[in-house]
């Protein structure tokens, strides 16, 4: 059915319709290069042409036919990107590993396979899924403000609901302030992977128990923020602070860092679960998850994944076939990252979830290497 | 930069990196063919054959190369889609408008660009964003129970953040309650758009004041929910009550059924209102805008589409250039749902949002016809 130059193609998704009805028009790449090969002569006038420049890093072209389509997708997802926020003056480059190791060096670029954005004196990586949509989500969401101001209690709430963030909040007298000054300087280090609010309203700093010049830690689903020791915080207290305490002791998989994650294992594997939010078995779970979390947030070796396989559609059936589970249900196991061997918690059935006290057992196995991965 | 047979490729989204990492390996098209040209000849075997078949309804294939291709890129999502689903058992097919029109007419197909899924002696149609993600997510949730079972108080919660979602429950004896199986009857016919609960348990009855063979109606956003009138009701009760309430006074786009509401369009014009939910400013504005929807859900006319613009990337600067507005920050507006024209309220900038009084008197100069777009 299909031509052959078609048969190769990697995974790809969005076909717009064309309604009769307008407003919807999803973009098409109009066939315009827009993408820089970048090379010794040309990186240093595309890094002062844009405001931003994101550059692929990636391993020379292959000869097989297969990697080289895959290639070419790659090259697509980076045009269409180009395309739609060309106008918000974002370049595009390709940088090979082989054939622009100067370059490359020069840049600091170092892992194949990433995205590296330049903005102003900034290098930020992206190592999530290489799709149109989470990269171009990225971008826009680099070029918000590094902090966002809560000004209200209603703003407070939006703040409050976002547990599945790494986030600080921090109180200052005003804009003016060197100490928020700092903390922007922060800010910008870790955006968009870590969100930065601040206040200036007394009400609202009461409401979170802050003093005038405090930072306020929240790891994702904790109850609790924890309080950074020290203030005034200068750029360097609060970088060392949160360089230190980034790893969570259960963080939500996400498209925007999922491979940056999935590399971040503990000694060669991860305790992975698989919880539907929006079923309401997969939402108990989940708070049976959280209340271990918190309880044994303390453990230094303790770092679960959670993963939301409404996140990731067409994984699903790989995972079901790989890790040999049902995942219309909860579930949770140990997974080897290197050859994706795994071992899961028995449930009978969505009914026969654990207790907390049966789930932090088994934790306690896995960090004692009782179950292992096989 | 690109080969030519690439330069015409509608907007495509996923394409997976090769970590050293095992766990997260994106499908890729592996060349096989398993869509089906549908025809007179295969269509009842092709029935016949799957659990679930789905069949894109499509029209002729133009003479245009740029529409062959994106005609192509359908096919290739389809692929995708059918490869990644095919352990499920379930198939998929293409039915041309024109050369299948007899094959079109008995299976009842209708709208050109929709995909219809076969499901026992159910055609349930998707008009949503055709990508491999959206149309793989939306088959999982098809093979589902239409009816999920409320157990105890914390899966009530999980039931009470579904605000999004049109949703109704019902209190029963038992599985074995005829009135019971009326209700799943009913879900079965509106299965995956809107989400149909159980529970038979006395004290989570209690929790929501449901008496026995009572149902409860909940739109999204509303903080009540209407009991739908007479007990015990009969899967026709059901269906013609919620046919008749289903379009509510505030509803978000969805990828899953976008072009389909965006269509549902009252008179021509839709009330948009743009709001990224994880940003404070855009958090507020719809917590005003709720209250308006909650306020003035009596008025048969009032619809507003709320559009979450992280759902849709892609579309933000296509938005921003079609509407002429900054959608960093809350607007709504009206859009003439023919050319896409649109007017705008007029705020200074995002500290400067309407009270749900402003925005309740905007409303009604729309609705009496004082707003126009244009």
């Amino acid at each position: 059915m299909l031509s052959l130059w078609l048969l190769l193609l990697p995974c790809l998704s969005l076909v717009p319709l064309a309604p009769a009805e307008k407003g919807l028009d999803f973009p098409q790449y109009d066939g315009k290069d827009r993408v820089l090969d970048i090379n010794d002569k040309n990186y240093k006038k595309a890094l002062k042409k844009y405001s931003m420049l994101c550059l692929f890093y990636h391993e020379p072209i292959p000869d097989s036919k297969e990697l080289q389509k895959r290639h070419q997708m790659t090259e697509l997802v980076l045009e269409l990107a180009a395309q739609v926020v060309e106008e918000k003056d974002i370049g595009f480059g390709m940088v090979d590993s082989n054939k622009d190791a100067k370059v490359a060096k020069k840049l600091g670029l170092e892992e194949e396979g990433s995205v590296y954005i330049f903005k102003a004196d900034r290098v930020i990586e992206f190592d999530g899924l290489l799709s149109a949509n989470t990269l171009v989500e990225f971008l826009l969401d680099l070029m918000e403000e590094p902090v966002e101001v809560i000004g209200n209690a209603l703003e407070l709430r939006a703040f409050d609901r976002m547990e599945e963030d790494i986030r600080l909040i921090g109180y200052f007298k005003s804009e003016d302030s060197e100490h928020y000054e700092a903390f922007k300087e922060a800010a910008e280090q870790f955006q968009p992977y870590i969100k930065f609010f601040a206040t200036f309203e007394k009400s609202v700093a009461k409401e979170l128990t802050l003093r005038l010049n405090e930072v306020d830690f929240y790891e994702p689903f904790m109850e609790e923020p924890v309080t950074i020791p020290g203030k005034p915080l200068s750029e360097e207290d609060l970088v060392e602070f949160i360089t230190e305490h980034r790893r969570p002791t259960l963080r939500k998989l996400r498209a925007e860092d999922m491979f940056e994650t999935w590399e971040d294992d503990i000694e060669g594997i991860h305790i992975v679960a698989f919880a539907e939010e929006e079923d309401p078995d997969g939402y108990e779970f989940l708070e049976i998850l959280k209340e271990v979390a918190r309880d044994n947030t303390h453990l230094p070796d303790l770092s679960i994944v959670w993963i939301d396989p409404d996140d990731f559609p067409l994984l699903i059936p790989y995972w079901e076939k790989t890790f040999k589970v049902d995942l219309f249900r909860p579930q949770i196991g140990v997974v080897n990252v290197t050859d994706a061997d795994s071992v899961w918690l028995e449930m009978d059935d969505e009914e026969d979830l654990p207790s907390a006290q049966e789930l932090e057992d088994w934790i306690e196995d896995v960090l004692s290497g009782k179950v292992i991965a096989t």
